[in-house]
C-alpha cells in the first residue's frame, strides 16, 4: 500500500472512521426486524445462504433461467453448484459481498470470489461447521447479536422458541390486504376462535385477539408492508360494515371499493389497538408486489417512487401515541421521512429497506437523518435477513457507512471527538431499539445475563440503560407524567377469551383492572421502559438516581380530540397518482397488494416451496384456535422488584400535559426541576 | 491529531477547502432572505433564540409537550431551561450546532454543549451583552453582513427603519391565498384606500399601489411560498370577474373553484406588476401548510416532495422580463430547478430552504448546480433567519459546504486554481445578490460608506460593482438596448393616489411623465444596475471605462409576443396530481396554504404569540390607509449623479434585438462591437 | 502544490483513482450512442463545437439573445466571436470544461479560458488543423475510439459511410408520436414503398420494411425518446385499426385518442419487431419537448421528474427476449432503473442521459448501479455527441468518475484490488456495449484490424472478445441452448420488398430459410456474439478453449407466454399523472413528442437550419423508396469462417429452458456441465 492509499480518507484502516467503526462492532446488537424462523434460525448448508433472494433474482436478472434454479428435484448442493456458475456477474454488488463476508467469517474461506473450482469444498466444510447443535447460538455470538425481531404470521402460535432472544412482531399484511381470501378468514376464525359474522364487533374482536395473543408472547411490534397507493384514513361505521359484508359474500369477487375500504377500516383498526397495546406500528411504505410476476421466488416486487408520507397525515395526526418506525422504499423519499420525523413526535426513522439498502443510498440517507432527526428518533438499521449469518455481513455494511458519515460529517466537519460520534452511532445502531422497542417486563435481568460478551461496555449497557428506566424523570425532583389513555375503550365488548385474560394477569396485569386496562397498564409499561437517562450512562449517574415517584395517569378522556381536530383541517384525500391497480378482477389487485413476510419451516426446500395460499413461506400455526398455554420463564418476574413505584391517581395540574406528551420525552439531567 | 486525520480531505484546517472558507468567509454579506423583524433585528434573551422554531419543533418532536412551549406564562428565563433541559436529543442536528455557534461566537461560550448545568451563567452573561444599544449593529459586523432582506406583510407601512441595511420584500402569500378573508381585504382596504369594488380594475389597482408603495420603500423584490398543488396560469377576465364577485359576497364560504381561480388571478397579476416594476418575484415552491395542526408554532408544515417545475412552464415563458428566483423545499426538485435554470433566462436558483437547509442536502444541490447553472444565475444562500444572530451560523454552514464543494469538485477534479475557485464562491456567495437584485438608485454611496469592513477587497466591492452598472456595454462603443416595456398600460387608468406619485417623484422620476411610466423607469434602472462587468473587477478595470451613452428604448409595444406564442404552443392544463386539499369547506382549503411570513414585534412573547386573523407574527401595519409620508435620507439623492447618461430614445435598429434581450445579458470583454 | 492537497484523497494524481483513470483511458472505446452525422462526422470550424446546443442554450440562458445566434446571416467566425462574448458565465460549467478540454486536446490550447482576447488565435489554427482530410479519424484515433452509434431517421438509406465505424441505430420517435403527420407518413411510403392503406397489415410491413434495411446495414439498435406521460401498452386490433383510419383520414386533426392509440400501437409492433430481430431497443425516458419554445434550437426541451418505470411493467413483462436499454433524464429516476435492471433480466442501465449528464449526477447514479445491477447489465456511458470532438472530453469526464467510484467504493471500502476495479471499469465502458448490442456477423476481423493503437491491451481485447463469442459455453463441454424464437409469424404475409431479401441473403442467411427466418437467424448470431468468456480473458484461456458445438434452437412456439400471463396479472393502466398535454390542438399535442434526433448534412448552417417539416437536421434520405443496392465490403465475409457451428436442430430436453433463457447468461466457468 502506497502512501496515497495510506492518506485516503475513506480508508477503514486509519483514521476517525477506522476507530468509530472498531467501537461501533464492539456494540452488542439487537437487530429490529428479519424474517428469521425461530425453528430454525441459521443455515444448514451453502443453499440456505445462496438461496437468499438476493442471489437467485440477481442471477435470474443476469440470465439464469428460473428452472434452473426453481426446480424442486434439485438438491441443495447441486443447487449451490448451479448458483456460483451465474455469481460472476453479481461479483460487483453489495449483496455479493455479503455472501463472501459470511463464508470469510463463519466458514474459514479465504478468497475474494466464489466458483466453479472453490465452491464444493467450501460447501462441505460449511456444511459440517452448521452440523454443530449450537450453530444458531454461535452465529449469534460471532455475530455479536444479543435478539432478533421476527416477522409473524398473525396466526403463529408463537411456541416453542426463546422469545428474548427471537422477538414476536405481528405481521399484518394478510388482515390488511387479504382478508377478502377466504383462506384468510379461515386462518384467522381458526386461530382467534372468532367467526366474522358481519359485524364490526367481530372483526375488531378478532383483531383484538390477534394483539392479546401476540403481546403475551412478547411481540414488541406491528408491521406492515404497503403499497405506494394506499392512504390510511378512517373509514366510518356504516360504510365498514357494507364493505365487510360484501366481502364476506363475495370474497375476492367483491368489488374492488369494497375490498379497499375493508382494507383501511382493517389498517385503522391495527392502529387503534397499536394505540391500546402500546405496540409501535412499523410501516414498511412503497412496494409494488408481483411487477414481474415471472420472476424467482420473491424477486417479483417492485417500486413506484412517487409516493409521499403526505398520504400518513391523517394517521400521524390521529394517533399521536402511536410510534411509527417507518421504512421507504425509495431513497427519494427519504427527505420526507427525515422532514416528517424532525416534525412528527411520533414517527421514527426506521433502517434502509431492500432496494435503498446499499451503500450509497444508506450513506445519502444516513447522513440527512443524522443531521436534521432527533438522535431518539432513528433506528439506524435492521437486517430483513432470513438467516441468522445474514445478520453480520448487513449490519457490517452499515457500520461501514456509518463510520464513514460519522467521520466525515461529524469529526471532521463539526469537530467532535471520536468518542462523541460512537455515543451518536451507538443510539441509532442499539439503544433506540430498546427505548423505541421497549422489552416486556421482566426481561431485563435474563437479557442482561445474557449479555456476557468480551464488550464489557455493551455488556453492561443493556441492564443499565433497562434497570433505570422510568427514574430519569425523578432524577431532580420532578414528577413526570406519562400519558397512557385508552381511546377505543367502547368497542370491547366482546373480548371473547377469557384465557387471554389470564395470560395477560400472570404477564402484565399490576392491578385487577378488566382486561381493556390491562393493555393501558402495559402501554404504560413499555412507556416507563422507553425512558432513558442518557444515552451511555456512568455507572455512577446511576447509583445517584434516586428512585423517586413517577405518576402515570389514567386520563380517560379518549385521545382522539387530535384526530377530531384534524378531520376539520386536513382533508383526507391523498394525492391522487391514478389507480395503478385498476383490473377487473379485484381479486389480482388484492394480489398485487401481498405483502412480504416470513419464512417457510420445510427446510429442504427452503426457498423453493411457497405457501399455497400466500405464495410466500410460513410458519406453520398451530390448530389450537387460540387457546394457547404459554409458559413464562422465572427470569420474568423477579425484575418486577425493579420497577418504580407507580401510582394511576392523576394530579390536577397535570392532565393538560398528558395529552401534550406524545412521546417519551425526558429531560434527563439533574437538574429538571423546572417542570415541577 | 494524528497524520490520517490531517490528511484527511474533509478536514477544514489545512488544503485548498480550508483556503477557500478564508477566503469565503472575508466578503460581506448581503443576506438576500430573511424574516428579520427591523424594529428589533437581534435578540435580547437567549430565548429569542431558542426561541426559534427549529429548537421548539424538535424539542417538540423529541418528546417536550407543546404546553411546555408554548405557555404565556412562561418566562423567558424558565423558557429557555425548558428547552435546554430538552436539548439534548437534537445535539446531533445541524440546527444545533447553530446554537451552540451563536453561543460561541457571540456570547463567549466555551463549551460544546448546552444543558441543564450551564445554560444559567450563559443565559445571564449573553443577557447583559445583548442589553447593549448597538447589540444589532455589533451582530451585523462580527457577523460581516452589511444588509438584510426582509420579509414584510403588504401592508407594512415600512417606516422607521434603514431601508439599506433591512430592505423590504413585498410578501404576497396573502394577497394571493387568503383575500377571502375579510380581515385581509380589510387590511388591503386600509393601506391603499382602494376598496374593492368587484371590477377588476379595483384589484389590480390596490395590487399596484402596493408596489408603488414597496418599491418606493427600496423593496427589491415580490415574494411567495406556494404549495405544491397550485399551478400559476392566466385567468381570463370573464372567469376572475365572477370569481372575485363571489368571494367578496361569501368569503371564505365561497365555492373553492372561485377561491382558486381568484388566487391564480391575483398571482398572475402580480407577476405583471413585477414586469412593470422591474421586481424580481421570489418563488418558494412546495410547503403544505399545517399538515401537523397540533404542532407548536411554525412547526406545523411539511410537504409533498411530487412537485414539478413543469407546473410553472407557461409562467416562465409569459414573463421573459421578471427574473424568478426560486427555492424548492425538496431535494428532489432541485434536479429540476438546475435543468430549468440551465434553460430559461429568467429562473435563477435560490438558496437552500427549511427542510433542504442541512448540509447534506446543501452539498449535493450546490454541487449540481455550480457544475450546470450559469455563474452568474445562482444565489447561493439567504439565512431564513429571524433573529440576526443566526445569519452568520447559518452562512457558515453554507460556506464550509461550498468550500468542500468547491475544493473537491473544482480545484481537485477539474484543476482550478484556489482564486479562481474563490472567485466563483463570491459570486453566489455575494455579487449576484446584488446583479440579480439591483440596489435602489442612489443606495450606492451610502452602501459602500457602510462597507468599512477589515476586509478591503469586500468593501471596495460593493462601489465598484455598482458604480459602474449600465456603462460595460459602452466599454467597447457598442450601444447596448435595454428592453422596459410595460406590458401592462390598459389597466392603469384607474390609478388612484396622487401622493404615492409625488413619492415616486422624488425618488425615481427622471423625466415629468405620469405615474405608470414612472415604473418603467425604475424598470430601466434595475437593469442598468444589474449589470456588471466581471465578478470582481479590478480597479484598474474600472478606471479604464468611458462612460458611454447607454440607450434606454421605450419599446411600447406590449411584450406580450412570446406569451402569445406561447399560448398557441404552450398548454396551460399542469400535471395533475388531484386534489390535496379537496375539502368540503373551502375555507380549511385556503387556510392551509397559508403563507408564512415576517416577524412578530411584540417582545415579550417573539415566537409564542400569532396574528389572530394570521396565525403569524406580523409587524403593525399603519392606519393611514396609503397616505404614507416618507423621508428619505439624504444619501438617497447624490449617487444620482453617479447615474450614467440615459435617454429614453429608441433607435430603429436596436427594436428587434430587444425583445430578445429577456435578461441582463452582458458581453462585459472590451471587444464586445460584434453587436452593434 | 502542498502535502495537504497532495494528500487529498479526490486528486487525480495519485493513488488508487489516478491508478485506474489511467488503466481506463486506455480502453478503446465505441460510443454506443451519439447524434454524430457519418457525412461529415467531426467539426470543420470552432463554430461547429460551439453551435453545440449546449453553448448557445446556457449562452442564451445567461442573457444572450437567441437572435445573437441563430440569425443566418452570422458566418462562422463571426458566430464564434458572439458565442465567446457570452462564455464568461459559463465558465463553472462541465459543459465549459468540455469546451476548454476539447480546445486543448485537438488545437494545442494551453490556457484555462476562451475569451475574446484569445479567441481569434485559435479559431485560425483550428481551423487549419480541422482542414486535413484525415481529421475525423485523427479525432477517433486521438479519442481511442473504435466505432460510433449513430441515430438515423427511419428513411435514412444509410449510405455511403462505414457501417462498422458508423453504427447505425433506427430512431424511431417519428414513426410513434409523429405518424399523422402527412409529411411522415410520406417519408414512410418513400422509402418502404408501402402505402399505408389503413390495413394494420400495411402498417406492420411498413416497419418491418425499415428493420429490415436497418439491420441488412449493420444496424444495432432500435431508439426512441419518450415523453414521462406516455405509457406503452398494447393496443387491439380493433382499436388499433380505428385509429389508424382516422389519423390517415385527419391527420393532425385527428382526435387525440386515436393518435395517442396509434402511438402506442406503433410502438408496441416496434418491440414486437425489436424481439423478431435481435434488435436491443433503447428507451430514453422523460423528456418534454419545447417546454421554453423561445429557447434556442434544441434547448427548448425539459421535464417532469414524475415518472415511474412502473409505466413500462407489461413492456418489459411482454418482450423477455427484447433488451431494453433504459436512459433516464432525472437522476431521480435512477434508482428506480437499479432496480428494475436488477430484477428484469431484460432492463439494462444505459448511460447518463442529458440532464444527469454532469459530474455530480453520474457519480451518485454510476455508484447506485455499480453496487446493485449485474455489472453485465450495465453500459456505462455513451456521448450523444453531435460532433466527434466531444466523445473524447464526455468519455473523461464519465471515466474521471467511473474512476473515483471505483476508488472509494470498491478499493478503499471493500478491498478490491486496482486490477479488479478496472477490470468492471472495463466491462462497464466497454466490453458491455459488445455484448448488448452485438457486431454484426462478419465485422470482426475488420474491427480488430481498425484497433491497431498505441495500447496494446486495447486493441488485442477487441479481437478476443470477439473472436471467441459463442464458444465459452463449451469451454466445459456443456451445450448452452439458446432461445431465439420468432413471436410473431403470423403478420409476416405481407412481406413487401424482395431485394430486401436478397440483401439479407448476401449478409445474414445461413440456410435457405425465407426471410422471416432470416431474422431468427440473426437474432441468433447475436446471442451467439454476446456472450463471454470473461470480463478480460487471457490469451492462455482463449488458447484452451475447444469449440465445440453449440446448440441453437428453433422454438417455433410463439414466446408470447409470458405477455399472456402477464395480461391476467397485471393492469395496463399507467400511474395517472394527469394530461400534461392537454390541448385543443391535436398536432401541438404531438409536435411536443417531437423526438430529438440527427444531425443536419448542412455545413454552413449547422446549428442553425431546421429541417422544414420536423424542426430538427435531417439526413437526406434517399429518393429511391426502399430499392437501395448496398455493397458490402469485403471484411463482413471472411469472418464467417471464424463463427462456431451453430445448427437449428433442438433437442427435446431444452426446449423448456429456452423459454426461460431471457438474456444471454452463461455459465462460463469451465465446469458448467450441470446445465446439461
Amino acid at each position: 500500500m502506497n502512501a496515497a492509499t495510506m492518506s485516503d480518507s475513506s480508508n477503514v484502516a486509519h483514521g476517525p472512521k477506522s476507530e468509530i467503526y472498531e467501537a461501533l462492532t464492539s456494540i452488542r446488537l439487537i437487530d429490529p426486524h428479519s424474517h428469521i424462523n425461530p425453528h430454525s434460525p441459521a443455515s444448514k448448508t451453502l443453499a440456505d445462504v445462496l438461496g437468499y433472494h438476493y442471489y437467485t433474482e440477481l442471477a435470474h436478472s443476469a440470465g439464469m433461467p428460473k428452472s434452473h434454479i426453481e426446480d424442486k428435484a434439485i438438491g441443495p448442493k447441486e443447487l449451490v453448484e448451479r448458483l456460483v456458475g451465474g455469481l460472476q456477474a453479481l461479483e460487483n454488488t453489495a449483496q455479493y459481498s455479503w455472501l463472501i463476508e459470511i463464508c470469510r467469517t463463519f466458514f474459514g474461506f479465504e478468497e475474494d470470489r466464489l466458483h466453479l473450482n472453490n465452491w464444493e469444498v467450501l460447501y462441505d466444510r460449511s456444511e459440517s461447521i452448521m452440523a454443530s447443535a449450537q450453530w444458531s447460538e454461535t452465529v449469534l455470538d460471532q455475530s455479536n447479536v444479543q435478539a432478533v425481531f421476527l416477522t409473524n404470521d398473525f396466526d403463529d402460535a408463537l411456541e416453542g422458541f426463546d422469545t428474548e432472544t427471537y422477538i414476536p412482531c405481528l405481521r399484518t399484511d394478510d388482515l390488511v390486504f387479504h382478508l377478502a381470501k377466504p383462506e384468510v378468514r379461515g386462518r384467522l376464525a381458526a386461530c382467534t376462535g372468532i367467526e366474522l359474522d358481519g359485524s364490526l364487533e367481530s372483526l375488531r374482536s378478532s383483531l383484538k385477539q390477534r394483539f392479546e395473543h401476540f403481546v403475551s408472547r412478547g411481540a414488541r411490534a406491528c408491521a406492515i408492508s404497503i403499497p405506494p397507493t394506499f392512504t390510511p384514513t378512517p373509514v366510518g361505521d356504516g360504510r365498514a360494515s357494507t364493505a365487510l359484508n360484501a366481502v364476506l359474500q363475495q370474497g375476492i369477487s367483491a368489488d374492488a371499493s369494497h375490498q379497499e375500504a375493508l382494507s383501511r377500516r382493517v389498517f385503522w383498526t391495527l392502529a387503534e389497538l397499536c394505540d391500546e397495546f402500546g405496540l409501535p406500528f412499523d410501516l414498511m411504505i412503497g412496494v409494488n408486489r408481483q411487477v414481474y410476476p415471472e420472476g424467482v421466488f420473491q424477486g417479483q416486487d417492485l417500486y413506484d417512487s412517487r409516493v409521499s408520507l403526505i398520504q400518513y397525515r391523517e394517521l400521524f395526526n390521529s394517533f399521536p401515541n402511536v410510534k411509527f418506525p417507518v421504512s421507504v422504499l425509495a431513497s427519494v423519499t427519504n427527505q420526507e421521512l427525515v422532514s416528517y420525523a424532525w416534525i412528527f413526535p411520533n414517527v421514527i426513522t426506521n433502517g434502509h429497506w431492500w432496494y435503498s439498502n446499499t451503500p450509497s443510498f444508506i450513506a445519502r440517507d444516513a447522513a440527512a437523518r443524522l443531521e436534521a432527526v432527533p438522535q431518539t428518533k432513528q433506528i439506524g438499521y435492521y437486517s430483513d435477513a432470513y438467516k441468522l449469518e445474514f445478520i453480520w455481513p448487513k449490519f457490517d455494511m452499515y457500520r461501514k457507512v456509518l463510520s464513514g458519515v460519522l467521520a466525515d460529517q461529524f469529526v471532521s466537519d463539526r469537530g467532535w471527538s471520536i468518542e462523541r460520534a460512537v455515543e451518536l452511532g451507538r443510539k441509532v445502531l442499539r439503544d433506540n431499539v430498546e427505548e423505541i422497542f421497549p422489552l416486556p417486563k421482566g426481561a431485563q435481568d435474563s437479557s442482561s445475563s445474557e449479555e456476557v460478551s468480551d464488550d464489557a461496555d455493551a455488556s453492561s449497557f443493556g441492564a443499565e440503560s433497562l434497570g433505570v428506566v422510568g427514574v430519569a424523570t425523578a432524577v431532580a425532583g420532578v414528577t413526570e407524567v406519562l400519558d397512557f389513555d385508552s381511546s377505543e375503550p367502547a368497542a370491547e365488548t366482546n373480548e371473547p377469551v377469557s384465557e387471554t385474560t389470564t395470560e395477560e394477569s400472570d404477564y402484565l396485569l399490576i392491578d385487577d383492572e378488566p382486561a381493556s386496562e390491562t393493555s393501558e397498564a402495559d402501554l404504560a409499561s413499555s412507556e416507563l421502559e422507553s425512558m432513558d437517562v442518557d444515552a451511555l450512562p456512568a455507572e455512577e449517574e446511576v447509583q445517584e438516581l434516586g428512585v423517586d415517584d413517577v405518576e402515570l395517569l389514567d386520563d380517560s378522556e379518549p385521545s382522539d380530540t387530535s384526530a377530531g381536530l384534524l378531520s376539520e383541517t386536513i382533508d383526507d384525500e391523498p394525492l391522487d397518482v391514478g389507480n395503478l391497480l385498476d383490473d377487473d378482477s379485484p381479486s389480482e389487485q388484492i394480489t398485487q397488494l401481498r405483502g412480504e413476510s416470513s419464512f417457510n419451516p420445510d427446510e429442504d426446500s427452503l426457498q423453493l416451496e411457497a405457501d399455497p395460499n400466500t405464495g410466500e413461506f410460513t410458519l406453520p400455526t398451530g390448530d389450537d384456535g387460540g387457546d394457547d398455554e404459554i409458559t413464562l420463564s422465572p427470569s420474568d418476574e423477579p425484575s418486577n422488584q425493579d420497577q418504580p413505584a407507580r401510582t394511576t391517581d392523576p394530579t390536577a395540574e397535570t392532565v393538560e400535559e398528558i395529552e401534550e406528551f406524545d412521546l417519551d420525552f425526558l429531560s434527563d439531567d439533574d437538574d429538571s426541576s423546572k417542570d415541577s
